[in-house]
């Protein structure tokens, strides 16, 4: 299976690094908006090819697994690509998700091309255990806890106040609340009761600390309906200790059963991830599998998670899964 | 959508309940090799009828649900029932599961109608758990814990030791094995160091309970490999302390990522059940949804929780579902 990348960030690495795991699959060529000269490739042997000339690509790969960002680059992205190959994004602006399945669907039809969208791990594996949850569990209540984990949008946020040089900033779910959810106890929490956001900044020399500190916690829609602390540091400390990308989290549903519904079920999915965008890449690759399977079954428009029979992510063949794993 | 249920102990009143959580279902009928008359449905006016009847409900009932058991009821029923109906059922020896499809399988075809086996929790959500988890980390380790939890076998096992009036027996996964897989550590663990044994046995009167106690704790393949606590309690205490069937447990895959396998990503999957008879009900009802779909659109044979799209487990529309859920 030959696999292209479209896009070369952290993402796009953790995608390269998690083809070399699936040895059913092979990286066929990165294309990037940027210099291609100027790509330092982890897989040895592999082209970075200018995107302008992705067309000339059509019949080499089988699917090229979009890297850009939900922000500005998906929306024209999946769509414009999804004419002409096979194609798997990780599009996460839950609330857009209907207007970019409408243009993706429309370009993959009439190219005759299968796009699976909003992959990843939220959207992604946390929508699958939201569906399956409550297909099992009609009647409860569902909750999603990040973290403890870095927020690349929180960490921008503070990075734009002024007398800031770098910061760091880790979205934490609070345990008392998760505790009384999985006890069943189906409380209603306010934002500030589920999360928590601990910051970890490096200043100016000379800055006000308590300024920024201020600026921090009073930021509307980021900060200002969180507890947040504020903690300064050198740049070398925030080097050697925040240099990483964990993140993770836990979707919860709490239903009941029985002719009192006096039985409470918990259901919990939780994912600990030392590495976000490698995790993300790992779930695109599995999906890239399943994009090229309904490709070989003449399939053609957008496709979501919930659309894929689990056995097309899987390498090995279906009596084997069947034997090994139910 | 018409569903029959056939046979009826904990696991059919458990369907019977679900049923009733799914606005789009019905139950139709339900089928006893007993006396009819001796059921008491908790749905009324829904009739109790005949096994040997069921031949006259082919076009009454849009999926049977099979619920015998694995041991002796299954092997002949599941292929008995499913050249006629579209079937689904909860057979759980996984080491039999591959003869169990064949057998099914050839008369689903025969037949032309769908046939769905092993669906419930383990196998089932645990083993759906178990696919997604292989799928997305190819390079790590699979590690399942039970409980706390009842094992009807286990119980059994000490219901048929001499002056035994009645057991409850719980299976206890071992916290401590089950903080080193979380927290990455990739042991190799024991029988023993995985899960323990809690015993709480009613004793005939004048029974010499520390020869009970023993050969309990000694008793192969289900106690001897494991660190058992046996309580004698009066059958009163038994009635009011452990009349539930709770069960759980976790799925849990951790695995490696990055350039040089750095980074650990851990995957858990937990359930914590107040009843375990009216969840597997519950996920068996669901997946009854995905059979019926998979009837409507003309396919056939055995079927597994693996060939399931999720969108077919729900009630409501794709757009709506990928709306809310994604």
């Amino acid at each position: 299976m030959k696999i292209g990348i479209y896009g070369y960030g952290n993402l796009a690495r953790g995608v390269e690094n998690a083809i070399t795991k699936n040895p059913d699959m092979e990286l066929a060529a990165v294309f990037t908006r940027r210099d291609p000269s100027s790509l330092k490739l982890a897989t040895a042997g592999v082209p970075a090819v200018a995107a302008a000339e992705i067309d000339a690509w059509q019949e080499k790969l089988d699917v090229l697994i979009l890297c850009g960002g939900s922000a500005t680059d998906l929306p024209t992205m999946t769509p414009a690509l999804a004419a002409k190959f096979h194609v798997i994004d990780s599009y996460d602006n839950h609330s857009s998700i209907p207007t970019h399945y409408a243009n993706v669907d429309a370009a993959a039809k009439a190219g005759g091309k299968v796009a699976l969208i909003s992959c990843g791990w939220d959207p992604g594996m946390f929508s699958l255990n939201r569906l399956y949850a409550n297909a099992v569990l009609p009647q409860g209540s569902d909750y999603t806890f990040w973290g403890r984990g870095v927020s690349q949008g929180h960490s921008d946020a503070i990075r734009r106040i002024e007398g800031v040089l770098d910061a760091r900033q880790y979205t934490i779910p609070v345990a008392e609340a998760m505790d009384r959810v999985r006890a069943g106890e189906n409380p209603t929490l306010t934002t500030r009761e589920k999360h928590r956001r601990e910051c970890w900044v490096v200043a100016q020399e000379g800055a006000d600390l308590e300024a920024i500190r201020e600026k921090i916690v009073t930021m509307p829609a980021y900060f200002a309906d969180y507890d947040t602390t504020v903690n300064f540091i050198s740049m070398e400390e925030l080097q050697r200790d925040h240099a990483g990308l964990p993140h993770g989290g836990s979707v919860i549903r709490t239903g009941t059963t029985g002719l009192n519904d006096q039985n409470t079920q918990v259901i919990e999915y939780k994912l600990t991830l030392d590495s976000n965008p490698e995790f993300t890449g790992s779930v695109l690759v599995a999906y890239a599998r399943a994009v090229a399977r309904m490709a070989q079954r003449g399939e053609s428009g957008c496709k979501t998670v919930f659309d894929v029979a689990p056995i097309d992510l899987m390498a090995a063949n279906r009596a084997e899964v069947i034997a090994h794993m139910l």
